[in-house]
């Protein structure tokens, strides 16, 4: 009798990521990004290292029982690191836990890291950023090939519905992606449960009696993400059917497909619409698709300085009038202190 | 003193559009599209007339009373069509009543027209599919340059959530265009108050003291749009704050635009991948973006017989593996008897 068909799930999901992570190891890498503290994989080096970040919940509890199962039948080794954010009392006792379950599923090396959360960009933000520093630190000094992350399906939806919520474009809408680099590093993070429903991995740790750990952040209201995924994501449900997790988790990819090639084309069409001094001309900017036009103009407005961050659709919609609704209007304070402005068919931007 | 703020934000909306509209007539068309029975205007021709859409519900109440204040002061005369769907017992006093107020607001001519509501795609479907092709006989025989309709940002929104939930892609986020055409008719439908709010629309009318008709359907939760507007979007409003409408509005301007582009580019991507006979070249498909390659595939698909409206997003992501993931599959069977396979190379699309 083969594993239950959760359990079954989960570890199909971690083995096609840890063939993934194996092909890039073995496969020449071309860009300057990907130089992994594991080095490339020749005879006689040690057998390759993957973590998971596991905070003890259901997902990453999931995550990392799939990991050990999958990881020694490739050669490859498997470890883990818990980050305690210091945001609760007993934090630290509550990560020395979840050091001891994944002792228990055999990892090693098992870490955990204690980090100080910020306040910048919000409570959320604040605690990413900290965590993926943590992670960054422990992958470098570790020498990991790549860190495996519990995000579900439905963690995808919810990120879609943030996106949404900027309204800021199909970037914002394409969620979190399958691999994506920390610094300097291409593809060090993975998803594997990108596809996978959050019920699965619980159902896979019951399953597998693994104890978890329901963060209490989760389910507060104060959070962005817990209002969502406990209020506004049943509710679209229940107005549009239980498809509505799978059709947005479809939207990030495809939204994700979209806005790369966009992206590649104006990359190519900026080259095009500059004057041999290479100032930008506004005649050759109008008559790009405004899709494409709007990047080009974005990336212009990015390389002068502004920060991309703080960059919205509207300052953006505002530079495109002075090509497409010209009518003499004055220079356009951007982010960052820089103006765009018309002067004589050229788009001058620049920081003041 | 100056009108309302509300019904000064309502005239204004319309008054664009008129100007728009006129553009359009003065403009020679060159797309074989618009061919609307106005007619060009030259001089002696009567006054060019557009109609409004009206339910007798709050947003088309208030378009009629501003396309009766705007349309007069430009040269435009306006008229009014109500349709009867014939789906409540007495629709037909109702449409009586709402002939009555678009009278009071001096429109001319105005028309009550009876449809019979099929049952083809659902009953919101089946409703539209009726309206459209009653408004485009009332626009025929009336000749009118154009017809309002009082879509608002509210509507907007909505459409972005129901096309989120089909998870088939950025043009299923689009929304509504502020300009679509009927049969053979480029244009021909106009939607001023995509950008205004549906409180503003009944502040409008409150203020000029039109009665309005909230259409019972409107709140029956039988319907996907009725949950969406009064559990779905209100939840997704706690959830994420209030500006969630303007974003998803913002979404759908955006997505529409990024879609036009790629579509163009898939357009011209698509001559580029034949070989001299025409056949689909899968080497130059696989140097494609996944997004260009995907529409043109696409594309390919619909040109071999394929309905658009059964054709979903997973039914091109198997074709596309057979560019991508190639391992001898046999044919993909697709919606209206097309089949997609691979030979020596090249993609072969065919309907059986």
């Amino acid at each position: 009798m083969g594993p239950h068909p959760a359990v079954a799930a989960i570890r199909l999901a971690v083995r096609r990521v840890l063939h993934d992570v194996l092909t890039d190891l073995t496969v020449p890498q071309t860009a300057a990004g990907r130089t992994s503290g594991a080095g490339p994989r020749t005879a006689g080096s040690t057998a390759p290292l993957v973590l998971v970040a596991c905070s003890g919940g259901a997902d990453s509890m999931a995550l990392a029982s799939a990991l050990a199962f999958e990881a020694p039948k490739l050669g490859i080794r498997a470890g883990g690191i818990t980050v305690d954010h210091g945001l609760q009392a007993g934090s630290d006792l509550r990560a020395a836990e979840v050091v001891t379950r994944m002792t228990a599923l055999r990892l090693d090396p098992v870490e955990s890291v204690a980090v100080r959360v910020g306040r910048d960009g919000g409570p959320e933000a604040a605690a990413r950023d900290a965590r993926y520093g943590a992670l960054d630190e422990a992958a470098d000094r570790l020498g990991a090939a790549a860190v495996l992350l519990g995000h579900t399906r439905d963690d995808q939806a919810e990120t879609v519905l943030l996106g949404l919520a900027r309204g800021s474009g199909i970037r914002s809408l394409s969620g979190m992606a399958a691999k994506s680099g920390g610094p300097g590093r291409t593809n060090r993070y993975r998803r594997p449960f990108l596809q996978v429903d959050r019920q699965t991995a619980r159902k896979a740790c019951m399953v597998q009696s693994l104890p978890v750990w329901d963060d209490p952040h989760n389910t507060d209201p104060a959070y962005t993400r817990s209002r969502l995924r406990h209020e506004g994501l049943p509710a679209l449900e229940k107005a549009l059917g239980k498809g509505v997790v799978e059709a947005l988790a479809r939207t990030a990819q495809l939204s994700r497909d979209d806005a790369d090639a966009l992206d590649s084309w104006a990359a190519e069409a900026e080259t095009g619409v500059r004057d041999a001094d290479g100032r930008l001309e506004c005649a050759k900017l109008y008559a790009l698709p405004p899709a494409v036009r709007r990047r080009v103009l974005r990336r212009a407005v990015v390389a002068a300085g502004s920060p991309a961050g703080s960059l919205f659709a509207r300052h953006i919609e505002e530079v495109d009038r002075l090509i497409t609704g010209w009518r003499g209007q004055g220079a356009i304070n951007l982010p960052g202190r820089v103006e765009a402005q018309r002067q004589g068919g050229r788009l001058v931007i620049r920081q003041g």
